[in-house]
């Protein structure tokens, strides 16, 4: 790629909009980046996510207006919501896309059938995807990108094609050491069905007799709570929140997406520390994920949990706050700065202190002609202090001021004495005591 | 005061507590530092105040048990208690200890009324000792000192005697341009018996029939609250809350305190800004006292409020959080500091490369052997790094690595390379383009 180096040459690339080869250039843009029109929308669209996208609550709500909810089947609902959910959480995204644990087969079967009917794609596009989000993470390379709005990040980079160029290609190779994940991916389709909607229909029919309610309810309504609940942990994770690890991405931390989503709101630590099994690292936050994954453990199922170092996680938080106090800082007055005040030797201080208010403190010179008057210890103590060296007498001789009364000083100064630190001190010191030099330089 | 120079002078310094001298030592000693016997103890006492603190709250307690409570009564106790308290902190406190504004002579009055009522000795006594409490916060010279505990700080002040040499002395003379101030230090017994008990007695004897009810329902019952609300400043209030303003001294903020108070719990806040009329500066904190003021202000009773410069009081939060921030930075680990590492040409970093696991980044060397099996971007990647300068490799090349990735960094270095900060690329850049000098130095 070369940058154009002629004024004309500029000019013709910035023209190249309305230049005939417009609608060459047109037919050669993959069809992602052509703009919406009347007749090429169809073609943009992703039809088979949009039909998962769309079916489930159109026809979920149908049911819902249509069939009368039995306890039994209600509860089950929330049961294999949460079993999808987790099958998301705990599988697809911790376990797989990130390795933070290792899971024995029996473990990882039920994550692969439970993530199954969560509906969501295979374990390997999932994850290859999830990857590419987190290794570029707000770029254009991000298929989920906050960057492009809450709608891309949460449904939109699904139902609309992407421009297959900017995709942000990762090392999936791991995932094919595990047949269960190669198994899942080759019959993805019949499995989906069958988890989804077959599975969660059988146990209500068979169980109680409920086969439409856990059809409606089970299968489908329960997909629609599902899909956005995970959904939500790359938008609303992205857009709601504190970020006490790093601030430079997006990724934020709530406990209202959180709860929302078993556990993954805690998205700030996630993008930091992504090979953690926590999303959560305090005891009290909400992270159902993280004790699904604590309890296999304690039951021999999982092994191998990964935890960043306390000591690093602890760096990025105090590093994070550096960051933010810095900002506050540079929104304050300091004063001028020290190296910017003029240099003078103790004799023109005094000479000058016969015309002026001015104070010396720790070898600055301070002009306090605005102060005398509202000087908290009184307008006779200032006066006494004016052309000396007050160092002592305001750190503590006399009273050990604030130090708000400190940094009140730095608003006056404006000189500085050439080694002129406690000069009064030092010249009473030498009278008293014969070794103690006169501090020259 | 000179040293002791010998072994045995210190020796006799420190026995000196068994040496015949003893007694003789004890005589001398004011009774306020002698310790309490079974003969003493009387003497040690300060009479008129422990009374003033006994007995209403035992009589009061008799009364409660022997007279029955009438509504108006009991609203007519509340208000006083509220203005009893308001004359405290907005007129002692505030007004004249401070001098935070200026009150034009109906308010002083009405403030130096209700005041009297609280029963906590004159103006002028209250506002020397609170001076002293301020200039000497927490030592010796402290009148309720809290680092002499909770009962001290409370009302073990004021019921025991205290060394007189040990008193702090403050400046006054201000008050005594008061006439109001001065009117009731010399008529303060007669004006005390009248505003404590004497008064509210009248309003509901007078108003709605209740002597015995207004005697011991708003003349003691709501002295003794006026008084332990009022003692709370000095004690809960060095005692219980955040140190958000400074933390060299025990002053704290809690609403609790401020809730007992009328808004004097932000005593953190008021001792690092004690000329500040205000004591909470958000407006949702609660501070009646403050309330009142701006009131009076409004109505023109009250003029020349001072605030200290909002720029100032955010310089005080900024370094006290950066306080705080360093502490916590104390307690981490960060690594072999990078001038303690030894330094090196980038020919010795490749030679030794041969050998051990080294990839350079931003001029130090790595040691990476116990990270490439569990670096999240693979072992494959690391080991293509060996021996090379993977800065910009690290740094967006190939990915752009995490803030805590380059905190794990600092873990591995073992050496630093002279002029070493991607060396490789300007060898490729020099290669390039002649006018790029190689780094050299
Ligand atoms: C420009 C120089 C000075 C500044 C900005 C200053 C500021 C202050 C401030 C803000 C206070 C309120 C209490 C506090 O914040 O600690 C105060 C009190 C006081 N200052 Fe200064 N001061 C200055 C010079 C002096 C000098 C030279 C003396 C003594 C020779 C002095 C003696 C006192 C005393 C005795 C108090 C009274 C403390 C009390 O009663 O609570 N100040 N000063
Ligand atoms: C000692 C040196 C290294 C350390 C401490 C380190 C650390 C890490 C860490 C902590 C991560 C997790 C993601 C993050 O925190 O950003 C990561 C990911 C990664 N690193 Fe490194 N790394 C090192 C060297 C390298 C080198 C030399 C390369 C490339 C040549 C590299 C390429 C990657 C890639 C591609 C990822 C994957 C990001 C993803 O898929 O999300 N790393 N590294
Ligand atoms: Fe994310
Ligand atoms: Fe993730
Ligand atoms: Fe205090
Ligand atoms: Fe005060």
């Amino acid at each position: 790629m070369s940058m154009p180096t002629s004024a004309s040459a500029a000019a013709s690339t910035f023209a190249a909009g309305s230049s005939p080869s417009d609608d060459h250039i047109m037919l050669e843009l993959n069809i992602a980046n052509q703009p919406f029109t009347l007749t090429n929308w169809y073609k943009k669209m992703n039809w088979i996510s949009t039909i998962a996208l769309i079916f489930p609550p159109v026809f979920g709500i149908y049911g819902f207006f249509t069939t009368p909810i039995d306890s039994r089947t209600f509860l089950w609902s929330v049961i294999w919501y949460f079993c999808t959910g987790l099958g998301i959480t705990a599988g697809y995204h911790r376990l797989w896309a990130h390795r933070s644990y290792s899971a024995s087969w029996p473990l990882r079967l039920a994550l692969m059938l439970c993530g199954t009917g969560a509906v969501e794609g295979s374990i390997r596009w999932w994850s290859a995807g999830h990857r590419s989000h987190h290794r570029w993470t707000d770029t254009e390379k991000d298929p989920y990108s906050i960057r492009k709005g809450f709608f891309h990040s949460h449904i939109g980079w699904m139902m609309f094609k992407s421009d297959p160029k900017k995709k942000g290609r990762t090392n999936i190779s791991d995932l094919n050491q595990d047949p269960i994940v190669v198994f899942q991916h080759k019959h993805y389709l019949p499995l989906m069905i069958f988890m989804s909607v077959v599975f969660p229909t059988l146990v209500s029919g068979l169980g109680w007799g409920d086969y439409r309610g856990g059809y409606f309810y089970a299968g489908l309504l329960r997909l629609v709570f599902v899909h956005h609940a995970t959904f939500c942990v790359n938008s609303l994770a992205h857009w709601i929140g504190d970020q006490p690890f790093d601030d430079r991405h997006s990724p934020r931390d709530h406990v209202l997406t959180a709860f929302i989503t078993m556990g993954e709101g805690y998205h700030n630590f996630h993008h930091e520390f992504p090979a953690d099994y926590r999303n959560a690292i305090k005891w009290y936050q909400y992270d159902p994920t993280k004790w699904l994954i604590r309890v296999c453990h304690f039951v021999g199922l999982a092994f191998g949990l990964k935890q960043f170092p306390e000591n690093e996680i602890q760096k990025g938080v105090v590093q994070q706050k550096q960051k933010m106090l810095d900002r506050c800082r540079a929104r304050i007055d300091w004063g001028i700065p020290l190296d910017q005040l003029p240099v003078m030797e103790f004799d023109d201080f005094n000479e000058m202190a016969e015309q002026q208010n001015l104070i010396l403190i720790g070898g600055v010179i301070h002009d306090v002609t605005n102060f005398i008057g509202v000087h908290p210890g009184g307008k006779a103590l200032m006066k006494s202090g004016i052309g000396k060296d007050m160092t002592a007498a305001f750190n503590g001789g006399v009273y050990d001021h604030s130090n708000a009364a400190h940094n009140l000083l730095s608003q006056m100064r404006v000189g500085v004495v050439r080694g002129g630190m406690e000069v009064e001190i030092w010249k009473r010191a030498q009278r008293e005591d014969k070794n103690v030099d006169l501090v020259r330089d």
